[in-house]
């Protein structure tokens, strides 16, 4: 049996995804999609629009055969961690073939950039530290430092950066993933542009008010179910829903940045210093905004606080996280039946006997993260215990 | 200069509390009326419907002259607290009388019964601690270990007993203070129905999206500000509005109730049963109520927990608390001029410099507690400030 491995948010599921999963069937010819996917909060530090489970659908009636949980701490975290929990999690289930887009579409040049990454040579140091010591923000240092190394024309743009990740990852734990990059067509990652009918996740996001123009962006099973989310109160969640929670924290504790997730430098002042003038989450990040501090890595301190996560980096690159289905159908339950002698999975959640620190420490953070995005759902109060009750997702095709 | 004090919540202003007001004017004929007032969160362990400047505005328009804040701390909190830090501030003003009202009206039964709490006689504990061994809440036990020394028939009852209190407060301190109690008329403490036209304010309450009903139960002033509150977004401010946020502590702390105002007992296993299923703070606190905990104590730890405000009673009775001005009318204005020279109070907060650790704790926690009620207006990102920015109310009468 042969095993493609992606790895996905689909937030939300739309047409840039499907030409993805089709291009993945057709280059391998894997006999099974396996998608490892972000849960409740997404890497640029948001919350998904709809929740895992529902995405979890979205994912399997477009073609995905199995879907697993790319646990929260790993799935809101920067490229480097969020790559480390998705190659993981595939390189234990055995995939084949990793299969990304990428802005640049070149399998050779993203390798070579990976190998000076997985290897960090001393010079690529060297010159990491000198940017770096100048107030550079971390990803632009190392585009800086790297292409000093190569003289290549590679553009760190969000998904070449996701990619190179991915790739130092299968080579520093010497797995047998075989990556494969495809051209990414249609608008770029951030491009808030609702144009083409291959427009980004973004724009689909920025016009969720507009549910007849997403309609053509989005495969119809998909924005189906984006649909029903959103009129039974469960969505769209936006990080500006949060802010509230996120004053109350300040309001209780004026020191509450304090040990959270990438807190340092005294960036937490800045948000002290503005908060108080502040109008929403976008309003206050901006205004914290710097040169080194991106949006997306002050975004991913926002949710971690009102998570109240205090995650250690280190904690996280110790072991594998665990392995959870989401959902599957038959194609997928196959896939599952072969594996389960080998490799132990999670099904259900209040079954399920966690057997390591790391683990436990992680469904801890999971089950918080999932009430918390819960709590912005009309009726919060019947979803408090759903990571618990919720069996993975089953779709007979 | 002969001053009358009053302790009052006004939440909201109605007929019955300007009826109070005339008697106490016609009882005493003092020449100025001295308010003591809860501020966003009232004894019964609810937030105020609207906030104390806007409730402030309704007593000085309704003739009370000035209006000193009964601080967090003290306001949401027991019978005997309420009444410590009501009767200190009063005293300290040094008003000649305290005028209540009661559903005894009878001063000298009143302070009959005040006598033995004041001075706790041995029979009076024996009684206390047996009826407690068997597991009666304490307002019963209380009670009917009073009866059992007295054979009197006064009914303890929320204002008789606030009553009880306020005079045991008076022995204590030996202060000067002359009580005067009034037999309340209309409707009883707790009564939802708004049938006369001297209605509870709980039934204000209840029927606060009746707007109509609610107009002839009010003096047209108070009603107006009630409406320009509402109208702006600051009101009406209710119990269920937090039920999201104490839902919030306990996904991100499963032990939160820990260390909160009187949680003792395991009564906070009872709340982490409940709450999983529980639709809104009223149904969770209505599972969570015993013969031992009444409904009120309950909605103090609930506000407590918000607040996380981890009150140590002790603390609260070690030292009298500040004297914060919210209000004045010309009167007001004489009388604040005379007192200035042998009393500090204060008038705005951020120019105000704390004295001792007490006051510095019970303002910490004052402002703490108004930003939380402010979460709760529509526009609460604008109000953060509030507290250290509002002059106190100043009306030309």
């Amino acid at each position: 049996m042969k095993v493609a491995g992606i790895i996905v948010e689909y937030n939300p599921f739309h047409n840039g995804h499907l030409y993805h999963l089709q291009k993945t069937k057709e280059i391998t010819g894997a006999d099974i999609i396996v998608a490892v996917m972000s849960g409740n909060f997404i890497q640029r530090g948001e919350p998904a629009i709809v929740n895992k489970w529902a995405r979890t659908k979205m994912a399997l009636l477009n073609g995905v055969d199995v879907v697993f949980e790319l646990p929260f701490a790993y799935a809101c975290n920067s490229a480097e961690i969020f790559a480390y929990g998705s190659i993981c999690i595939l390189d234990t289930l055995g995939v084949n073939w990793l299969v990304f887009g990428s802005e640049a579409g070149d399998i050779n040049l993203l390798k070579k950039i990976a190998m000076h990454l997985a290897f960090e040579e001393e010079s690529f140091r060297k010159y990491l530290k000198e940017y770096l010591k100048k107030g550079i923000s971390f990803p632009k240092a190392r585009e800086l430092a790297l292409k000093k190394m190569n003289n290549d024309n590679v553009k760190f743009l969000p998904n070449n950066i996701l990619g190179i990740e991915y790739i130092k990852w299968i080579l520093r734990m010497n797995s047998k993933i075989q990556p494969i990059t495809i051209k990414r067509i249609g608008s770029s990652y951030n491009d808030p542009a609702l144009e083409s009918n291959f427009c980004s996740a973004t724009a689909i996001r920025k016009n969720i008010n507009n549910m007849e123009a997403i309609k053509e962006k989005m495969p119809e099973a998909s924005f189906k179910v984006l649909v029903e989310e959103i009129e039974s109160g469960r969505g769209p969640v936006t990080i500006e829903d949060f802010y509230k929670i996120f004053v109350y924290r300040w309001v209780i504790d004026k020191d509450f940045l304090t040990d959270q997730l990438d807190v340092k430098e005294g960036i937490e002042n800045r948000f002290y210093k503005f908060l108080p003038a502040s109008k929403g989450a976008q309003d206050l990040l901006s205004k914290v905004k710097t040169k080194r501090y991106t949006l997306t890595r002050l975004q991913r301190i926002f949710i971690h606080s009102v998570v109240d996560s205090k995650i250690n980096q280190k904690e996280l690159l110790s072991e594998k996280p665990y392995i959870r289905v989401l959902g599957f159908n038959n194609k997928g339950k196959t896939f599952l039946n072969t594996i389960k002698e080998k490799i132990e999975y999670i099904t259900k959640l209040d079954s399920y006997v966690v057997k390591n620190t790391l683990h436990s420490h992680l469904l801890e953070l999971e089950i918080r993260a999932s009430q918390i995005h819960a709590l912005m759902y009309k009726d919060y109060y019947n979803y408090l215990q759903l990571e618990y009750k919720q069996k993975p997702i089953y779709i007979s095709s």
